[in-house]
């Protein structure tokens, strides 16, 4: 199973890829997109979408994974980030790609046991999970391949509910 | 000159065309696309840019109008028209339109005379401007057609501005 994770921004856009083989995850591509900010926001919405576009179609993940916004300092930001978070929700939708999102603190949960964990744990756990010697960087893209460890994570739950309502009577 | 109105919104958005024609306003299509809150996030969106992006093909507007949103109640809220308001953005962009954003203030000052105006007060200068006989039904579309009524009200001025710019020496 492929998962890609996004962690949506207007300026910044940090993207990821974790395949699993049986219980090992093993981390793919990573980095970020950028916009300019001295562009106009139609045309840095446009860019985004198509290079999430072309991500997740040379990508072809079984699933992508959007972090889930729930908290912002100021509406202005929290504009922005539904701005580029519903392009990247679209972009997934148009390539037909099953799509999750978690929240900030449910992909702390699960990937280093509690929801009120440091960027730096979540970075360190990542590394440690997907092997990789040292943590990911730039941030973005450590952010990002946690939201997909956080799916994965839970994948062998879902299967086995999902099993489970399957020999109900 | 053919200005397309946008009032973002995931549940309903609102659109209205108004057409200039020497200094008189006239009203075209207007109405209000509306997704299921019941649907996953990612296909209501896919379902809104799909509907936009025909709209502007299909109407082939000079200007896309879209409202800038600046306040809203909650961030839940604000996650929701940044994302519906980026859709918005990205099908007048992929259609090679000239874009616009005005605030609602923007709006309610151009269209009825101050920015503390009323819904109902805009609603009103709205049929009057486009001698609608009454206030166009639902208020989603009167929002939509204020848009397009506040950017081609500008629109002398900027033009005039552009003619004496390039008359500078």
């Amino acid at each position: 199973m492929f998962v890609l994770g996004i962690d949506p921004g207007l300026s910044r856009c940090g993207y990821g890829l974790v395949q699993r083989h049986g219980s090992r995850l093993t981390a793919g591509a990573g980095g970020v997109i950028t916009t300019d900010p001295d562009t106009a926001l139609p045309q840095r919405l446009q860019l985004m979408f198509e290079e999430l576009r072309a991500l997740v179609r040379e990508s072809g993940p079984d699933v992508v994974v959007v972090e889930r916004v729930f908290f912002q300092t100021n509406v202005r930001t929290a504009m922005a980030t539904g701005q580029a978070g519903g392009v990247a929700l679209l972009a997934a939708a148009e390539a037909g790609c099953e799509v999750a999102q978690y929240t900030a603190n449910e992909v702390k949960q699960a990937v280093v046991g509690f929801g009120g964990a440091s960027k730096e744990q979540v970075q360190h756990m990542v590394a440690a999970v997907l092997d990789l010697g040292r943590p990911p960087s730039p941030p973005d893209v450590a952010d990002a391949l946690a939201l997909a460890v956080c799916h994965l994570s839970a994948e062998p739950l879902r299967t086995a509910i999902a099993a489970g309502e399957g020999r109900r009577p």
